[in-house]
Formats: structure tokens, C-alpha cells, sequence
């Protein structure tokens, strides 16, 4: 089966009565969207539809008179209300069989954790006659595809962190092999912390504008921006490419697919150095971000949680006459929490926070918001003041993205003389 | 015009070829969905559509067919590939007539701009011969709504901030006038900790079966599930969820929209609790998690992420001999850290989580997945034992919420004569 470009469109359909709820946000269509963009499959239409079998059953059969790649996500768990499988049964006519192989896969995953697999479980051992399945390491359901002349249908868990990886891992590939996604367009990724989508977005429109060959996506999360430039000219692609470089400089934290945490990671081993960390207003959020990192025991040596005075002062060295004269949430304490977990947990990088996430404990002088950094060595520290704005959950997204951030600049730009 | 309650029912169109690039995620559909739900309409489908004339009014037209009120968003703008007006007159057959309220208040408000209006604005100025339009303060472009036979169709702009202000003023209490909405059908949620999806779904069939009136909608995180019993008969619900009640007893922490974490900060006020953790593998995972409650300081004293050994042993009083003999993951070294970290912090309970997340640091005799977490008081101490199945996130995300519900559970079943 080979697919013209011409043809390199998709339709999405996301199956359930809860995305129509609006209890949580779907973000399975902004990432598939996305991602097959960028491998220059364009998603043409994207429905939300509810768990009932004869309704995805419609939608699957007119996304199949308009394009040849319909991807279903959602609806393959084990429950009655998970009717995808039947769905696309009844939109295609292509019957399921028991796979063996998946079945013994449950059977021993269930074993594993001391549960007996159940009548509903083996709803997910079902695979189509024309067709096959994508193996899920992360969950029960594996993926599903079925094949209806030149088109394909493609069924993917729900849960993005069963759904990411089977895009990447096997879908992708997949694809690829089908024919379905051509040789990606050239393109170079910037990864940015530091600042604001909108400036970062002001600041990169001259080197762009006037290149009608040239297109750009920006994706924007708390604190971080990537840009990606996409450009079937190579060398045009560099061009504007280096242009970029000059223009953000430090603020491009990687070109890879890597999070910064995993920045911080490659920095901290090759200068073979370890972190501590004081956390007050984030409560735990920078430990959890820099431990996704497999391997990070190697230079995470551990974290405090300095909720209250009594362990900022007691565990932390912070003396009892600067939360006095300053406060919990100022220049002076970020200080000597950075400094004093140095020397509690015998690290030599020390990065700590503070702050007001509210809703209460604000004042006219440290509104809602207000949120002291600081990160320290042997021989220097830097401390910074940030104001967030938002919901207690936006300002303590922030403070944790940007006090990475501050600590990846520490670890840059100390100079290798530095003692640490 | 009257709507049955059966009738209460709405599709949405979200427009924008944009929203199908995944350059940024649709926020409005969730909204929307989430706003009707609470006023008792139920969003039954919602399309994204690219910014084509006949694609919009084809799916317009399909949606008119299936439900009497379709809300479109988007496309309203000056532009020529705002195409939303233009779509629903050929879906609807209603024209438009020019409205000069609307030209009047264009002009102003470009005059106060010191800008001029071109032909493209006026554009915005046209309103259905056969149905009316919202004002817009917050942007150029009203809302519109079109009557067509019993059938209403309603076009919002897309900007949330001109969206989200012209909902709650005009469009909601011009549908309660027209008797679009009513009162939300009856409905009882159950959260569960610590039961999987299926084993849950499998409990609760034999309680809900043989009642057509009873709509069910089961929603799944990591350790946690979401039962909604919807039912027009508020005694027969009643029954219902009373069974339901019987058959999950402890596993339900809560009948309200809050999470575990708020929950646990209930019952520590209550009873007048401190805390403090130590976590290994989920390495700040759970602080971050309990210090999303605003207010949490009242009872969180701190944290200790002990990612080393030095600070199990050196911080947190674990002996040398308990690592040594049974190594950092064990049911030993949960317990003592437990026990450990409510001396180091002088809180009243110690929570401990310590497990082999992966991808490395597994052995045959501790393979990877396999988690200790430990709860404990001053009279008593409760050792779990969980093998976890995924990816290091996954495995983090169960152990996470695994501890936070061991943390209920202690928190809720210890007698109140229990010393802490």
C-alpha cells in the first residue's frame, strides 16, 4: 500500500462520554495533531463523540469516505462502556480473534501483581483478522489497526502515557513503513526557558518573515517555549536556523527532544556534581521534575521540603533572626536555604525556593505570587525574585520550571575553574 | 419555544484550522462542555472542522439533524478565512442583513484606536434576518444566533476571553429564557482508591444492571477511579448508590469533587495531625501532590526526599545494620524511615515510600515496580508491600497515589482513642 502526498491527511475521533463532560481536557488530539504535522500528515478533522457503540460506528464510516487513515483513541479499556473494538467492527465488517499472545501477556501482568484476570480483562486480547495490534508496555490495552481495502483504521489507548510512547514507538514506525508518512520535512527544534510566548514570539518574527517555503510551530507550557522551523531547503533551514541561535542564545536550553531536567542531568555528570534541594512554596514538585530522569540518583543526593519555619530553621540552618527581620519569603531566606542544604545533605550545588502561592498569606508588600530562587556553590550564590500571576497551581507550575532554569544557567555558566 | 428534558441536549463545532495543526490546545470545548453539564444540557458531540465553507456547514447541518442546539466557535473574525457566518446561512438557508447598532459600535471603537474601518470589519456587522445577536465587550466580533424551526444555532467567538464573559452574561440566561435549560438530571459520584478499573467495574455490574434509566460513567487515573450514577428518579438513584456504597465501603475517599490530597488535609485538621514524609522513588512526588491544597501548611511540617543512602541513614535514622542486611527497598528500611522522619520533622505521622522505579536498579529478588511504603504514628506502623507494573512514570504515578491512600486509610481507620 502506497499513499500519494496528495493523500497525507487523517481524521481523529476521540471516544468518550467524559471528554464531552469536560471534566478533564483533552490533550490526545493536540499532541496527535501535532505530531503527525509535523511528519507532514495534515489532521483534517478531529470529533469527540460519546461511548455508544452505533454513533463512533457512524462517525468511523464517513471519516473513511474522506480520508484513508482515521485514528480512534480511547474506548479499549476493559469495561462495558469501552466499545471502540466493536466500533470499528461494525464501521469496517472486519471480525476480532482471541490472540494467544496477548492474552498470556494479561494473564502474566495480572499474575505479576497476585489478581486473577477476569471475563472483561480478556476484552483486550481481541485483535482483528485483517489487521493486528501494537503492543502496550505501559498498560493493559494494546493498540489495534485494521486494514479495509487502502484504508487503515487505528485504535490507541486513551491514557497519554500509554498512548505518547505507542505513537513514537511503534505507530510511527508503522507508518512509515505503510507509506503513510514521507521522509519528514527538515526541521530544527529550539527549546526555550526563561521567557514569555509572547516575546519569544515578537523577537522571532523578523528572522522568519518573507520565506513563503518556511513554516514554524510554537508550543508554549509554564515558563518554556519550543519552537520548531520547518523548511524543505536545508540550507535556507540553517540559515535562519543560526539566526535564531543568536537571537535566544542562553535561553535555548537544548535543539533535542530532551526536557531540561534531563539538561540538568548531562551537565551535573560531566562536571560530576551533586544537588540538593530546599523546596518551601513548591512543596516537593522540583524533586519530582529532576527524579523523572532515570539515573538522577547519580547526582541527586536528596531534597528537603521546608514546609514550615521550624525545619527552615532547624534542618536548614536559616537563622531564626533573618526569618525575623525578613520573612520566610525573601532575597535573605532563598539564600540561606540554598546555602544551608548544602550543608545538610553535603551537596555541592544547592537550589532553593520560596514563595507566596496563595490563596492566602499574601500582603501588600509580597503580593499573591511573589516567589524568591536562589542556587549556590562553594563560592557563589544567585539569587532571584520572581512575580508569578495565576492560580496556585499556575504559580507554583512556574516557580518550579523557571528555578530549573536557574539552576541549568548556574551549572552553564559557572566557569569550569569555579569551585563547586 | 419549549425543549422536553430529553431534548436537553447540544452538539459543539469548534472552527479553526489552527486547532487541527495542535499549535495550541482548544480550551473553549472543555468549557463549554463543562458549562452546559452543569446547567443540565449534555454536549453529545463535538466536531473541530477546518476553516472550509462547505465542510462547516456540512457538519452544521448533521449536528442540526441529531439535536435542536448547536454551538459553533470561531471564525467570526474580520478575516477572509473566517467563514463561520457564511457556513450557517448556507447550512440554515437564513440571510443576513447589515445591523447598523453594530457598524456604530465598530466605528467607535476603532475610532478610539485612531484606526479606520475597512470593508473586511463590516463583515462583523451582519446579523441573521431570523435570530439576533450577543454583544461583544471585550472584542469587534458579536455573538449570533439563528432560529431555524425549533432549532437554535449559536456562534461565539473564539478568544476565550471574549468567549468565556459572553457565555455567563448573554448566552445562558438567553437559553434559560428560551427554555434551553433546566435543571441538571440527579447524578451521584463515588471516588475509589486502590481498586483497579476492572476489578471495579466488575463489582459494580451486578448493583447497576436490568435499570434502563440508569446512566453510568467510570473514569480511571492511576490508582483512582471515578463512578457517576446519573438517574431522572432521584429515589431509585438513592438505592442505587446506597448498594454501591455498601460494596466499596473504605475504597471510597470521597462523594464530592475533591481529590485524595484534599481529603487527607480534612482528616488531618480534624483530628489536629501533623505530617511529614520521606520519599525515595517518588522523590517529591507526593509533597508536591499534598501541597497542591491550599492551606496544606497548616498540617504538612515538610519533606525529605532521601534519594541516598547517607540521607537514610544520616537524616532520617535508618541504621546502617537495616540497609546493609535488607537493603534500601525493603519492608525494614519503609518502616524506619517512616519512624525516622516524624523524629527529624516532630510531626505526628510519618509517611515513607522506597522502590526500584527503573529502568535500572532491579534484581531478580527486587524486580523493578517493586514499592515499600510505610505509615506510622507513635503507637503503631503500617507497612505496605506493591508491585507496580510500567514505565519509571507510571510506576511513580501509582506509587504516588498508592502512598496517599495509605495515608487516608491510617489517617481514617485509626480509633480516635489511637495515641499519635
Amino acid at each position: 500500500m502506497t499513499v500519494q502526498p496528495s493523500s497525507r491527511t487523517a481524521e481523529l475521533v476521540m471516544v468518550g462520554s467524559e471528554l464531552l463532560r469536560g471534566v478533564y481536557a483533552d490533550t490526545n488530539g493536540c499532541f496527535l495533531a501535532r505530531s503527525f504535522a509535523a511528519e507532514g500528515i495534515a489532521v483534517t478533522r478531529t470529533t469527540v463523540v460519546r461511548d455508544v457503540e452505533d454513533e463512533i460506528a457512524e462517525v468511523i464510516s464517513r471519516a473513511l469516505s474522506r480520508v484513508s487513515l482515521v485514528v480512534v483513541c480511547g474506548g479499549l479499556g476493559p469495561t462495558i462502556d469501552d466499545l471502540t473494538r466493536e466500533a470499528i467492527v461494525q464501521a469496517t465488517g472486519i471480525p476480532l480473534a482471541l490472540h494467544q499472545e496477548i492474552v498470556d501477556a494479561i494473564r502474566q501482568r495480572f499474575a505479576s501483581r497476585g489478581l486473577t484476570v477476569s471475563e472483561n480483562n480478556l476484552r483486550q486480547a481481541y485483535v482483528p483478522e485483517c489487521g493486528g495490534f501494537f503492543p502496550n508496555p505501559n498498560g493493559t490495552a494494546p493498540g489495534l489497526y485494521f486494514e479495509s481495502g487502502s484504508s487503515l483504521i487505528v485504535a490507541l489507548p486513551g491514557p497519554p502515557r500509554e498512548l505518547i510512547p505507542m505513537f513514537h514507538d511503534t505507530l510511527l514506525p508503522f507508518l512509515r513503513q505503510r507509506g503513510f508518512v514521507g521522509a519528514a520535512m527538515p526541521s530544527r527544534l529550539f527549546r526555550l526557558a526563561g521567557i514569555p510566548e509572547s516575546l519569544a514570539d515578537q523577537r522571532l518574527q523578523p528572522l522568519i518573515a518573507n520565506d513563503p517555503g518556511l513554516r514554524v510551530s510554537i508550543l508554549a507550557r509554564p515558563n518554556l517555549v519550543d519552537i520548531t522551523l520547518f523548511h524543505e531547503d536545508a540550507k535556507r533551514l540553517g540559515e535562519i536556523g543560526d539566526a535564531v541561535d543568536a537571537e535566544f542564545g542562553m535561553a535555548i536550553y537544548t535543539h533535542e527532544q530532551e526536557s531540561l531536567e534531563q539538561v540538568i542531568g548531562d551537565r551535573c555528570r560531566e562536571r560530576g556534581l551533586t544537588l540538593g534541594l530546599a523546596e518551601s512554596c513548591t512543596g516537593g514538585l522540583i524533586g519530582g521534575a529532576i527524579t523523572n530522569v532515570p539515573g538522577s540518583s547519580a547526582y541527586l543526593v536528596g531534597g528537603i521540603v521546608c514546609y514550615s519555619n521550624k525545619i527552615k530553621s532547624g534542618l536548614l540552618s536559616v537563622s531564626e533572626q533573618t526569618l525575623a527581620d525578613h520573612g520566610a519569603v525573601s532575597e535573605e531566606t532563598a539564600k540561606a536555604l540554598s546555602e544551608g542544604v548544602r550543608k545538610t545533605l553535603g551537596c555541592d550545588i544547592g537550589l532553593s525556593v520560596t514563595g507566596i502561592a496563595g490563596p492566602d498569606g499574601a500582603t501588600p508588600e509580597k503580593p499573591l505570587g511573589l516567589v524568591f530562587m536562589a542556587c549556590s556553590s562553594k563560592t557563589s550564590t544567585r539569587v532571584e525574585r520572581h512575580q508569578f500571576i495565576g492560580t496556585r497551581e499556575t504559580i507554583r507550575a512556574w516557580a518550579t520550571q523557571r528555578a530549573l532554569d536557574l539552576l541549568r544557567r548556574f551549572l552553564c555558566q559557572a566557569a569550569p575553574s569555579d569551585q563547586f
